[in-house]
């Protein structure tokens, strides 16, 4: 089997072939262009696109296959300053890999894909094919690069925690519910109780991978399933300490973005954010005082989110600041009191939300380490320390100090590229209203 | 914030330490031994073991602090050639950085961990503490690494697909149905469907994640969640180009653990299989007849794979196997047909499974690419294809001929260590009567 077949070269690797040598690409049909003297067909590969030349007598009698059709295209390299990479293949051969494949959904060659959102998303399979959408993954799978190359050269262990949990009790509203061999279990909104756990054991570890939200409102920055990067280190001395971790990871994620997906950044007209040596922070209680708002909120609303954004941007020069010291009856119960100089006001807590252009894009804080800290803030809230027996096990028998953060992909891709709508960056997005395709 | 501490030395940086240097250590204690001179505390953090030792004054009056407890030890570096790498820690200070941990489940500072598997279990976030437990998931994480970075390099692009689908309709049977804001949903049983939607656009693509399967059976090599290390690329001529790439692959990950789990390796002694250049094939028909199985058995049980492996070791000295042409009837719709020399039986299919050690551990093949044959192929089965709407899109927009495999990461890593149940190497298992910890 595997018949000896010839070498495929890349659109991309075309430039470097040597002029006059037989050459054959394979990929889709991503334009046709019929002009008097000569024909054009646009090949589309991983790589890029591929200029194949044809003179009237080497068109098809039945035309060219229309686009999207696979083919495979055997020709001459020949050099042409006006051809992509400065060499097109002429006297081309084509064979169809499929059949001739229906006309797409929108014209996936025009520079720029100008569809509405539910032809983009009802069309995903095909709509992401267009190189300037398909752009916006490249960032996505580039920054998951520099995440885990960062991770993996500090001394972290990749982690893979259950998305089947027994209990909805971390927060318990906003939980998918599913029939588990006949009793009731859960969709993970988090790989939090885990993570912690893990610390035990590994004491620095990070996990990608989906978290499930029932968010019952239809907004543009919220997904019912969405990619979580999540980090977890022990032996920390305070949420500073976490925040420390996640400016190296930020920063490597743009490292692997401009090592990895460099045309990606091009094409979209990405300006990369500089992640500044330490990142900036602001009390949680002067953040209120900043916006204007009263001193009795007990969270940021997006407008002074955006707010905080552009003064971080106008004063500071940065696309990047913290808010440190949440109140704690926002805050699950896990997390750390404030250890900082008194503030009046509150209780705070050292957690932060790392604020990126005008948006939360990451929630961390140091958590509680003591067995007996958790019986009494479980209790605080009314629940019961026996409804988290096993979670609780990994503190009765030794935890570190330990903290640690979550970055949502899909909402650090849509800042980056300014899209309006988080679905406009996700790949298959689930919402209230979508669950395909 | 963030108070300046003393910079924190790893145990397994205590060996560079300069003699008489102060240095700090933080982790588990994770013995303590009294002798009639003297006092030893074994500290365990992520990079192994330290000995601290205390002269009898030196012991604090309540005693040293329990097994698991976690401290801060300041002492100093002090040259022993008995001492785990040649260096220990003298005149302690021991800071408790917890309240002093209850009785471990089990005694983690013993060579081996001897407890049945309940208990492994039930105590999960305190089991997988012991050194040895922890190193299978050391291999786990290793070889994660490696199979990345082969794909990275090969031109494939990282991707997510959702976990909460549609319909049931790969296989129907064992689907974990959620309510999914009102309406029926399921947890995907693979990323099937949409790794070949994504080859449309990236041509080659992987994912890490989670897969579900509501087995109803209880066995030693099934869970109803584990890590599925999917891949999936186009513009191969057959299966022989996908196994090609998951010999890659696999030879990869072994490299991967080689440089990033070598002390794993050690400890547990693994014998790393070799992958050879080109992983030797048979096809099905001829698999029965080696393993004296009737002709019309449709798959491979258990014990034929057994004697497979066996066969392969003593005849082809290789710790893998493909078999190649599984009968059509017992693989899904959307596998490719035969396309090799015509063999007696069948209808036979482009698949394979690879069999590592006597065990399935991998399957793959060729899947149909023309959008008429899979209408074809769901008619032929009774399937509508209407059903399958959103997946056809794909293939009638012009799909390359492609194919995948998929690696289940808990059943190579129990292969890797010979473990008797699946459940003794993943962190969290899943199962018929397990939903937590």
């Amino acid at each position: 089997m595997s018949r000896p077949l010839p070498v495929r070269t890349l659109a991309a690797e075309l430039a470097s072939a040597e002029p006059g040598s037989t050459v054959t690409l394979m990929g889709h049909v991503h334009r046709r262009r019929e002009l008097a003297a000569v024909t054009f067909l646009v090949l589309r590969d991983r790589s890029g696109l591929a200029q194949v030349v044809l003179r009237p007598e080497e068109v098809p009698s039945a035309g060219l296959p229309p686009e999207e059709t696979t083919v495979q295209v055997t020709g001459l390299a020949t050099t042409n300053g006006r051809a992509p990479g400065g060499v097109e293949v002429t006297s081309p051969s084509i064979t169809l890999l499929t059949e001739p494949a229906r006309t797409p959904p929108a014209e996936l060659w025009r520079p720029s894909l100008n569809v509405g959102l539910p032809t983009l998303l009802d069309n995903a399979p095909v709509t992401w094919r267009h190189p300037a959408q398909r752009a916006r993954w490249e960032l996505a799978a580039a920054s998951l690069r520099g995440f885990r190359h960062t991770l993996d050269t500090s001394g972290f262990t990749e982690v893979h925690s259950p998305k089947i949990v027994e209990s909805a009790t971390e927060s318990g509203a906003n939980v998918f519910e599913l029939d588990y061999f006949g009793r009731p279990a859960y969709l993970a909104q988090s790989p939090q109780f885990y993570k912690q756990q893990l610390v035990g054991i590994f004491e620095r570890v990070y996990e990608v991978g989906p978290v499930f939200r029932a968010e019952p409102h239809d907004t543009v920055r919220h997904l019912a399933e969405y990619v979580s990067l999540d980090v977890e280190l022990g032996f920390v001395r305070d949420h500073r300490d976490v925040l420390a971790t996640l400016r190296d990871v930020l920063a490597g994620m743009i490292v692997g973005i401009r090592e990895h997906a460099a045309t990606a950044v091009d094409r979209l007209e990405v300006a990369l954010p500089h992640i500044p040596e330490e990142i900036p922070v602001i009390h949680f209680a002067e953040a209120l005082r900043r916006v204007g708002a009263p001193a009795d909120e007990p969270d940021l609303a997006p407008e002074h989110e955006r707010a905080l954004g552009t003064w971080a941007k106008q004063a500071l020069g940065t696309d990047v600041l913290a808010v440190e010291g949440y109140p704690l009856r926002k805050r699950p119960f896990y997390t750390h009191g404030w250890t900082g100089e008194p503030i009046e006001g509150g209780p705070w807590t050292n957690s932060f939300d790392l604020i990126f252009r005008g948006m939360e894009l990451v929630t961390g804080g140091q958590r509680l380490h003591r067995y007996g800290d958790y019986v009494a803030a479980i209790e605080a809230r009314g629940g019961s320390p026996a409804a988290y027996a096993s979670y609780l096990q990994a503190f009765a028998h030794g935890m570190p100090p330990h903290g640690g953060f979550a970055i949502g992909l899909e909402r650090w891709v849509a800042r980056l590229v300014d899209a309006g709508n988080i679905r406009e960056v996700t790949l298959f997005p689930r919402d209230l209203h979508r669950l395909a395709p």
